[in-house]
């Protein structure tokens, strides 16, 4: 039997690719795995059976025979692990793209989904105007600093690796905000992520399922 | 010569062990293996030689030979991957220890990290504190989960890995709020992680150079 990975059932932002399961998509697509996908509702999601899967509730989800794992991150090193085509045979250039991984979850991810999810929670409050550029300044030093490393490099480390596939990831949240039109070379990676066959294929099946306005449940 | 990893030149919080270096100090010191120390001030961390080593300006990082790694998820992956003591040999249990890494850095970290800086970012303003209980909750939100996980279980899945030295590390930054108190099969857990010797060496190694308060610089 294929993995079997979950995913919204209608993802919030309508097709955009952000939820979650793209990027583990993503990563099965380029090392041309096959795979199924199990569609959980916002109801399942905080249900015994799918916390037994994963305790935060969330998606995705990745089973493949005994095994169940969650967290994104995970899911993608448990993958290019196993398969050839995200992880560099050279041991040092291996452990150099993990941390790109990590780097792109830790570091770079955190300040942007807060500024990306702030709107949401305080949005209504007469303050909200005042917070928000502080929080745009601290995505900004982060990608000042990447795009600085970055410089006019096709990948963050050598060839494309699940750090690119992460970092690439992370960075298409911000296609919604004016801030990375102040870096172009972070701007032409991000393109240079997304003209990938293996994440264009990633989208084009996220898309067929989640295109629309999720259901209100 | 024994692998090197940085530190703060003295740690902003003065000896608690929050700063990051710990989780490096307390992987190697599971696995029983020599390190040395080199510590940077914070005027030498924005500066080319250590941006060249970790691009996001920060500690620790980590070299041994020929490789330089930074972010504190992926040497800990490294120092587990490279020595018993932190990882299963079974390949599952394996990838579930390194999947309660990432959750522990990705779900549960950054809203305490955003709950523990924002005084420090908007502590001035008028509306800081209609914004901490918000942010109380959302960390409270993934502590319930999380503690509903573990139930009675002494560690995340099975024995000790690396893991749970990522989730312990994570919750102490909670020791200075009232927040840990709601959850006590969560603070006996943390008061495991710190009552392991390899912990106890770490933390007393940091404590020696941090103890007190930092330079202004």
């Amino acid at each position: 039997m294929n993995p079997t990975i979950t995913a919204f059932e209608r993802s919030p932002d309508g097709g955009r690719g952000l939820a979650r399961d793209t990027r583990v998509r993503w990563a099965i697509e380029e090392v041309g795995q096959p795979y199924a996908v199990r569609r959980v509702s916002f109801k399942a999601m905080k249900q015994p059976a799918h916390l037994a899967l994963h305790p935060f509730g969330q998606i995705p989800t990745f089973e493949d025979g005994d095994l169940a794992l969650f967290e994104t991150g995970a899911i993608v090193l448990h993958i290019a692990e196993r398969h050839p085509g995200l992880l560099p045979k050279d041991p040092n250039a291996r452990a150099r793209a993990i941390t790109w991984m990590f780097a792109a979850l830790n570091t770079v991810e955190p300040p942007i989904l807060d500024r990306e999810q702030t709107p949401y929670v305080v949005g209504d409050k007469p303050w909200c105007a005042e917070l928000l550029p502080l929080l745009d300044d601290r995505v900004r030093h982060r990608l000042r600093q990447l795009s600085a490393h970055l410089g006019h490099s096709e990948w963050l480390d050598g060839a494309f690796s699940a750090g690119d596939l992460m970092m690439v990831s992370v960075l298409l949240r911000l296609k919604s905000l004016a801030l990375l039109e102040e870096f172009p070379n972070l701007k032409a990676y991000l393109a240079r992520g997304e003209a990938r066959p293996a994440y264009q294929r990633a989208f084009a099946a996220q898309l067929l399922v989640n295109a629309g306005k999720p259901p209100a449940d």
